[in-house]
Parts: C-alpha cells; structure tokens; sequence
C-alpha cells in the first residue's frame, strides 16, 4: 500500500509504505504480496488473471497459493468445479478474512502513525 | 522490527513485522534499515562500528548516510574533528528526531494493530 502525499508543506514525491507481514518459521505466512494476490484472485475469478494482473507467472501464484493454504488452518483460496459457474477459482471465507483484517490492521496502523509520519515528512528536503 | 509470539493461543514461531518506508522519487528517505543504522552510529559513535555490528560494509553504510544527509533538509549525521573526543561521528538533532519519530510511528501502528493482528495470527495453523 503506498499514497503519493502532495498536499501543502510536504514534498512532492514522497510515498508512504506501512507494510505488514508475519511470518511462520521460515515462510511468510502473510504480506503485502499474498495479500494482493488474494484479493486479485477474488476479482478475477482465476489463478491464471490474478497472476496476469499482479505481473507475475502462474506458477509463482500457484506457489504462493499453495504455501498460503498450508500455513492457515483452513484453505484461503479453493477450486470450484462444475456448478453453474463451470469451475474458477474463489477466495473461501477465511481467505476473505485474512484480507479484511490485513488491509484493516493496514488501515488502523496509518492512522495512528499519521501525525508521527507528518512530521517525519517535514523533515525532507524539498 | 519484529517479535515473536509464544503466549496462550497463538502459534509459537509467528513473527510480527511492521515496516514503515517513506521514499521520495527513486530513493528510500526512511526505512527499518537506515533507522537501523542510524541508532548503532550513535551507539558505537562510528560509521565503522555501525556497519560492523550490522554485518555491512563501511561503503554500503557510507553511501546510506550520504543518501540520508542529502534526503532530509540537514544532515543525519556529522563528523567531530578535533574537541576532547578527537573526531568521531555523531547523529545529529534532526537525526535524533528521525529515529524517534520512527520509532513511535512503528509502537503507534503496532498497539493500534494488535487485536487484528492477534486475529490474524489465531488463523494460522500450529
């Protein structure tokens, strides 16, 4: 998550970054990358166009997937077959939950840190 | 900055990590590393002492304080030549504020985060 602030006595240019992970052991469980991941995933409708959105191969959005699925309790992302959607791939309800708590921790952090990160951006040069 | 979580319901072996970047263009003004390095020049007094005691070179560490005093609007860091201390290096006043400031940012976000982080860290697997 990054905001561009040009508002009145701050500089042009400076860009934000309040970047949330957790990790299990040696593997992220999850960061900003799983989490945009996830939330293409919910908008698209497939692996493949959330890879194709994010920039990245389908087979690095199937690791990650696949790792994510393992480090939750329960799968975050589950595959659908027939149905009247005839397949796809969709975000399960404790897929949706990890993106809802990790954008509002997101969320709640900047604005607690708002008039600390003003400050600081005072204090660049212009 | 990070923590590990071993109490009551929550895996052990989670690390929490909450990283505030601020960048301006191309550059990274402020970031966990050149806090990092910051607060271990005034610890050790030294450019040398920082980069040793966090396993970088002195160029590397070199070019991140010359990066920083040239981002913020005074320098970071200065060198003492002479006086009863015979030289060294030295964080200065807006130094020292950009370390607090970052600081408290980071312990802002963090308390303003925890119920959703503690959430989020009841859905990962043991």
């Amino acid at each position: 998550m990054s905001r561009s602030v040009g508002d009145g006595g701050t500089p042009t240019e400076a860009k934000v970054q309040f970047r949330l992970r957790i990790s299990k052991g040696e593997d992220i469980a999850v960061g900003p990358g799983k989490v945009a991941l996830l939330e293409q995933i919910g908008a698209t409708g497939s692996i493949t166009g959330a890879a194709k959105a994010l920039g990245m191969s389908y087979r690095r959005a199937w690791l990650l997937v696949d790792s994510m699925n393992h480090t939750f309790r329960k799968p975050v992302v589950e595959t659908l077959t027939g149905g009247s959607h005839g397949g796809g791939t969709a975000v399960t309800a404790i897929g949706e939950e990890v993106i809802r708590r990790y954008r509002r921790t997101e969320s709640l952090a900047r604005k607690a840190g708002a008039a600390e990160i003003a400050a600081l951006l005072k204090l660049l040069s212009r």
